[in-house]
């Protein structure tokens, strides 16, 4: 068990790490910034990346709603997934703190300019609802789910999932980061939140609930239409 | 059968929804939206994602073109293509409908805009006249199924194909956005003509046409070619 | 061997219709231009689809260098060489003209300012000199054969190979599209060279020359080290 | 072991020659250049592509962090570490000259203005302090090793491991170029340094310590977690 937790705590400071690091740290950076693209794509590579490295030993969660949601859908057993959920929280804290720590070395680093924050309403970068916030992490959460659950079905190829499960996370980002600057991971958005603005620890509950929802979600759907 | 339907359903749905909602709500999006580039590989990705998770339940076709030209290639029964289609363009009006609820969260959100409906001649996004738009959706969705056919061949390495036939539909919007706002995918177009200006559904017989065609006949060069 | 030359051409026939397709139609487009980012990724992915789709008929060259070094690699018979080369050209020039028509369907179109032709001195994109691209090129290529070579042998991991080599072809074209627009390809060159100003076809000599000489040495490189 | 140097010196030739060759002659390109992501994607490339094509003769390491990490992780014999560095500093070396060759034969090329050298405070591209820099060369080091030490243990599926590590590479570019130029890897810092302005080399210090160190960490990191 201590070889799994570390595993998902590793995992996870990674993705909030790379991640949120990308989008704090070279998102818009001079006329050669890596702009939404590139960040999700950074999302999406810190998972295919852990995944191949340490799927073997935890799973490769590093998200509660997927720990949850696997969980739902019958491939993790409950019982874990508290101590999965910590060690996915104390992941993500570790790495906004290191990510805070790198990104003050700069002179005019202003943390209260976003630091890769998840928010709704005022708060979301394009200006959207709190009901259009909820709606898109809940649907992309699922599709999440519903994904995760098919590449690592028994009937699915080999090998490829850390590949099909980190790409759907970049594209999760492509469509979603001007809704909510997108979350799909209540440990990603806890990781960042304590080291900006208040609000994003006061807006913090919907990330928290919309990832998980769709999470269960996501997971009883594809048992409805796989069968088992 | 149902669950073939059902993945059909969900795959087109994710097409529609992944690619669309790249398109309209993060292609521009101050000076680090996306571009045709972000849309470009978010359409790819839905196709490798859903490609993998549901491709053994029904083959991960979520395109009508694909279907018929499966058909045509020996590949797919005939007695299932219209439940299929049927299907795909149920997913597809799901999306459009999913991302218009998403899209009109925000202040300022017009669907008249475009909505990444596919057009022709002074709604083509380059002015691009009906004859290009047919010809290149023509040749993109032969050269589509052209691929398909051979990467689910017997003799292709086993696992590689959704990454393979996503990766083509990358391809394919990388070329030819600027032409038709790349279509080859009747569900596609369809999916989001009804909450656009009225043009997109008069001109949406261009791109159930020209796609059904080039995928019959992309399907018959490579059965050409193949010798079998 | 009309399986193996009607695949090559139509692979050819992609890999330039692809490409250049993306450089002409789509690498610059308002504000949301797919850049040479976007081309090289283009390029890559002709390699990558087509390589799963007929790879296993034809091997899979869509390029004389790759044909002439594989023959000097040991890999490929010297007597089917110059079928191959010409279904390639074929191949080619059909995409030049296809593209032609294509492109020429919007207001506006110049094939004068481009057509995505591959030059030197004065009409390299970045002004480089004749000494400069022929240095680029023969590297270039030259590395292009050395992968394919290791990443075909029986000693790479099975059904990687078009993975590693697109993306070979992706990467050369990230570095070296401002030196000479990226050929290592003859065929890729003869085929848009007559559709644009006649420098195009005076300049084409060395994008015979330099590909086909790097080509040679790549391979003779990888047997040196291999050992076989 | 002639074999074994020969790759291991093209390998890091590529490395440097792609990854830095895309910074120096296409990051910034008219209003068409690739950009910090198209830097990250070229790094990343380099790995996938020499690591398919030699993994299997040196193991594809192509930097003397790795060639250390792996030694502490048990993974490379200690007597080999030596030859393995000499020829990593070689190839990097070769292609700073070839490099610069190419890029010289631009009018108004500047080899003081960059040349892709790594450093710190002043010279960092987003003025980052030495300890920023540091922390964050340490960090993804050790980031990087783990994900190696995992993606190439013999519970992960089989040849994956030159994606998951080149991609490693691209994800760590797409974080901290604006940091340290990303180095994670003394032999690039190495090839390039002589080429530019001396503070290049008055700076190497750090590119050494810190990706070695990092290196380090990281190997033990994966074994404590691993449990061998």
């Amino acid at each position: 068990m201590f070889r799994k937790l570390g595993a998902e705590l590793v995992g996870t400071f990674w993705l909030v790490f790379g991640g949120c690091g990308s989008a704090v740290l070279a998102a818009q950076f001079g006329n050669v910034g890596i702009g939404l693209l590139g960040v999700s794509l950074a999302f999406g590579l810190t998972v295919v990346t852990m995944a191949y490295a340490v799927g073997p030993v935890s799973g490769g969660h590093f998200n509660p709603a997927v720990s949850l949601g696997l969980c739902v859908g019958g491939r993790f057993p409950a019982h874990q997934l508290l101590p999965y959920v910590l060690a996915q929280v104390a992941g993500g804290l570790l790495a906004g703190a290191a990510l805070y720590c790198i990104a003050s070395g700069a002179a005019g680093f202003d943390p209260l300019k976003g630091f890769a924050a998840n928010g709704y309403a005022e708060h979301s970068p394009g200006g959207y609802s709190l009901q259009a916030v909820l709606l898109c992490e809940v649907l992309m959460s699922a599709v999440f789910l519903f994904i995760i659950m098919g590449a690592t079905d028994r009937d699915a190829p080999a090998g490829f999932a850390p590949l099909a499960i980190g790409l759907a996370l970049t594209l999760i980002h492509l469509v979603s980061i001007p809704v909510s600057n997108t979350s799909v991971n209540p440990a990603r958005s806890l990781g960042v939140a304590p080291f900006t603005d208040p609000w994003a620890l006061q807006q913090l509950w919907a990330f928290w609930v919309a990832p998980l929802a769709g999470g269960v979600l996501g997971a009883l759907a594809w048992r409805l239409i796989r069968g088992r």
